[in-house]
């Protein structure tokens, strides 16, 4: 008589979560495989002249996007912007997009409302592009040329993985636009193996500190040029795994009302990178600890940030456009580990789905 | 032997600010007076192809700039931007800005970021535009072309008659350049008659409400289109004069992630307009609604928001692009009379000065 098969364990509560956010440096090896595309749609946007880049996304793929302002700003001196997609889809507006190129931004290649905004974008005269995870997607179907994201299938419903690869495609894009795509593509690399350190490293630390804010309701998430990107994109985990009211705000943003608000019990989280934005970044952090907020110092910079209650830094990327991709790790796994302080299961945020299909 | 004279009767706590919410007819009414101008300046950006609109100004200036958005994609059909100011002066990327309106918003005309940007866009090639109540300020001198404001001297810290004045004047200069400048006039001046209605209406009705939020913490604000802009506004007069950690989200973002943060002590304060994008505001709505969320619905579609705990309607305007003037106004009147019922002064914000010299 054979005794029956154990059941198998209950899920721990954020694994889906923690296991996409190890998978980080691999998602980041696996987009490079694809390099040799980007090079291609790169060259095709500048043949056309296609300069003024329109990228369109929601949550995450829109954070990502507020990335490849600075990326495209930077490298190529192209103008890019995170277009209205109600603009165009909802009030059905005629902009002339000739010499734009129309990027959508979808995980799943799904998103119906980023899939019609490609679709017109295309009919106004745009060059259209579909970075997505899924190659086979509608979304791919309609774009004149698709970019694999190569993060791999997503099963955590908070992105992580396809954030990470979807800011280091914007980079890479806008680097090959530039003519310095293969430069690039190494510095990406080293940043692969600096995420493989950092991130075990990080799961040791952050967990006691998040048990800390187990009773925080509201915060401020603070960054500057590139990595005000970052900062949405923390404050969105927080959001949709914490419950937290958690706000990003640009070092001037701050001065210009929210610093009003702040008290002991609204903690700020900062990302201090080096590069030409951190005095004004540091001098918000000075503001918060005049407020008498509890401050959070993270980024390749932390240490700038004068006394700071939590500390967590990053490694300094070869060149500070990547430092994005390692300042957004601490957020990450504050959002997992704070979840399960408050007793929420990360992976199971209340009424989300995976893939939003409402308009 | 005479008495002393008697002492001033103290300031009441945000006189100021009410007198401003108040002055606001009056200043669209200023704000007309300069129509010829606007349509002169329409016809210098038309003439000189410079159609790509870069908008950049810091707090409620950067709202405006958000309805900027849609007046011009919606009337020209133009692209205009809420362009970084970080990228071409904290990071110095150099953008081919020939083909492009560089318009500096700012009150004061001071804000020295704002005024550096206008600078470096001009030598980049773009035709620059200061939109501003000191028409003597550095701004407009280094602007080719000034916009006067019109809004009159400003002594709140908050910012109300300047943003309604800058949000009019966005339509306006859209307007000229779409050649139906006249009749946006003539609707203007239908809103400020409206306008003239609405306040004291809303002065009778709101603080009762109001009243009833004293120990918020956090809130969403939601608006999508033109609308957004108004969200944006709302939140930051809640988080500047009462101290809530106020988020504005279009429609759409609510369902890619904060929707799950939602609960019964977390309110959302929600705009609905007659124009395309109302079903979505509604169905955002209905999300909150079953998040268990206290909802308040305003605008001139309130009525549209089924189950909503507070309505405050606002009129119709004569063209649904207008709304956000008066749709706008409750939430003003809200930030007002609840900073009071907290027992804060409105008119002191902690931290906060009159102009933002800091970059």
């Amino acid at each position: 008589m054979s005794s029956p098969e154990p059941a198998p364990p209950p899920a721990e509560p954020g694994e889906k979560l923690l296991a996409e956010i190890r998978e980080q440096p691999l998602a980041l090896a696996r987009l490079l495989e694809h390099e040799a595309e980007y090079a291609r749609v790169a060259a095709a946007a500048r043949d056309r002249g296609a300069t003024t880049v329109r990228m369109v996304g929601h949550g995450s793929s829109d954070n990502a996007a507020a990335f490849g302002v600075y990326a495209f700003g930077l490298l190529p001196g192209w103008t890019a912007l995170r277009d209205s997609i109600t603009l165009t889809v909802y009030y059905g507006a005629e902009l002339d997009m000739a010499g734009s190129t129309a990027l959508g931004l979808s995980q799943s290649g799904q998103t119906p409302d980023v899939v019609e905004y490609v679709e017109r974008a295309r009919r106004s005269g745009a060059f259209t592009i579909a970075l997505t995870n899924d190659p086979a997607s509608e979304l791919a179907d309609r774009a004149e040329a698709v970019l694999p994201l190569g993060a791999g299938a997503e099963r955590s419903i908070a992105a992580t993985k396809t954030y990470l690869n979807q800011v280091a495609a914007l980079g890479l894009l806008a680097a090959h636009a530039a003519g310095r795509g293969r430069a690039f593509a190494e510095e990406l690399r080293v940043v692969a193996g600096q995420l493989e350190e950092l991130i075990p490293a990080l799961e040791r630390s952050v967990p006691q500190i998040a048990l800390a804010f187990t009773f925080v309701g509201r915060m401020f998430v603070i960054g500057r040029g590139p990595e005000f990107a970052t900062a949405r994109e923390i404050a969105l985990k927080l959001l949709e795994t914490c419950r937290i009211a958690a706000e990003p705000l640009t070092a001037t943003d701050l001065a210009h009302g929210p610093v009003a608000a702040l008290d002991p019990l609204f903690p700020v989280w900062t990302i201090a990178s080096h590069d030409d934005s951190l005095p004004a970044v540091v001098e918000a952090a000075g503001r918060v600890r005049e407020a008498g907020a509890t401050l959070v110092a993270t980024g390749d910079a932390a240490d700038a940030i004068a006394g700071a209650d939590y500390v967590l830094r990053t490694p300094r990327p070869p060149s500070p456009l990547l430092s994005p991709l390692l300042s957004v790790v601490p957020g990450q796994l504050f959002a997992w580990a704070l979840a399960r302080a408050k007793g929420l299961d990360p992976d199971s945020p209340a009424g989300l789905s995976k893939v939003t299909l409402a308009l």
